[in-house]
């Protein structure tokens, strides 16, 4: 039997709204629909600035679940892989800024023309390493996000959590300094995904994402589903994440450029809040 | 240093020209520009009827690298099952009919309005089962396919290297009869592939499929490279399967709605010649 989720865990990530709200009306709407918690990109805090979206968040009452940015660490130039190294310590002291509970980074992957999958994904665990003294000064977790595969070739190289918690043991041994943000878009189809989250345990699971899969989806980009609207057992996956320690929030992440970012974003936060209920 | 292939190891899976030439020119086309192999769907055979197929392709002197089609063994009623693995028998029946080196299986996945994903790989491991006595019988080894994650939903929820392994190993531990489908676009972006590749060996190695993925895909149906124009490093993954014992051809799958699928057939097939030669 499923149990309905606690109402207070739903999180909303901004992109879901586009750039239909700023920032100060995603705030707005997201308390008026009783949403516990948001996520927003760097993007959307270089609108207001840092201090600003801090001041808002704070007295808004809700809760920063994740800063999602940074990262993007393979390049083919060292100086352009220190200079993502640096962004990528400012983008944690953005997240400290903000008393997020984590930084998810956006790993990044091939380098314009590269092939080299092995030598790029040596480039993201090499950027990682050399941010985490800095994560760990100041109390930001890093989040490892894996992306679905067809986002390897530009997005992120990093496409399953065993690679993503590989990645966690090899730099962070026994800590709690680095983690992996769960997104079922990503990983919902992985063989391993109910062992892998057993792995990770409360320790490792900073974030869990959730939308769908449309079943007749056919774009790459953004054609992400509400919850409940394809072929996703959210509960399942939810009960996953909890049997594993999870307790954190539920973090609705819809990318739709054919019908959800078309919507008025107080319908779409309406809808969310239904099928948390009903459909996860 | 890479050594480019052996030219005569150039196959066609004829879904590359699509509907632009029939099973006839294709094999005519093939023979001029100096393929070794080609590879129908049934769907394709059905347009000729198999043994006009059989025929006409003995007498081009082209190999028959594998027949595509049979699977789609998930299905709510048992009814339905049984047809599936009924109709896959008969796909086998009519791969050693044309004397096909093997029979490439599309899974099949998620019946309508079902989230159950586990249950769903179930049906595919049972319905292999069912028809392995009659491929052994028939002497037509059967390949299992891993597909691109992003073709969990509908197409085949077997989806990496590892988990098609896996069944190889639960249904036909220490044989022949089954195998698996190496297709670089379903698995280029795997962190096991060599390791999985590897653990197949010669004996499980029947297919080798060759394309490209482009950087800036959108589409998921249809929007797939040719050899060279992507970021998938080829000369490399073929030297693991050569490394791992395989011998067999190289098979060109390009679905291409916006570029190939509209060109004269003649100069996407010379184009794959040259390709072949240069960036495999």
């Amino acid at each position: 039997m499923r149990v309905p989720p606690a109402p207070e865990l739903l999180a909303l990530d901004t992109a879901t709204v586009r750039d239909r709200w700023t920032l100060r009306e995603i705030i707005d709407g997201c308390v008026r629909h009783r949403f516990g918690a948001i996520s927003p990109s760097r993007e959307r805090l270089a609108q207001t600035g840092v201090k600003e979206a801090a001041r808002a968040t704070r007295g808004s009452g809700l809760t920063v679940a994740a800063l999602h940015g940074g990262g993007r660490f393979p390049a083919p130039e060292r100086k352009e892989r220190h200079a993502a190294i640096d962004d990528t310590r400012r983008a944690i002291d953005e997240a400290a800024a903000l008393e997020a509970r984590c930084l998810v980074l956006v790993e990044g992957s091939l380098p314009g023309g590269s092939k080299d999958l092995a030598g790029t994904r040596e480039m993201v665990r090499d950027g990682i390493g050399k941010v985490l003294d800095h994560a760990r000064a100041a109390g930001v977790p890093l989040a490892i996000e894996p992306r679905n595969p067809m986002y390897c070739a530009d997005q992120g190289c990093v496409n399953t959590l065993a690679q993503a918690l590989d990645l966690c043991d090899e730099l962070d041994w026994g800590g709690t300094a680095l983690g992996v943000a769960v997104d079922v878009y990503h990983v919902w189809w992985d063989p391993q995904l109910k062992a892998q989250i057993e792995r990770a345990a409360d320790r490792r699971l900073l974030v869990f994402q959730i939308s769908d899969w449309l079943r007749s989806s056919k774009d790459i980009l953004a054609d992400r589903g509400m919850m409940g609207d394809g072929v996703i057992d959210l509960p399942l996956v939810r009960s996953w994440m909890e049997a594993a320690g999870y307790r954190g929030f539920h973090e609705v992440e819809i990318l739709s450029a054919g019908n959800w970012w078309r919507r008025d974003p107080d319908e779409v936060l309406a809808t969310c809040r239904i099928r948390h209920q009903t459909a996860c």
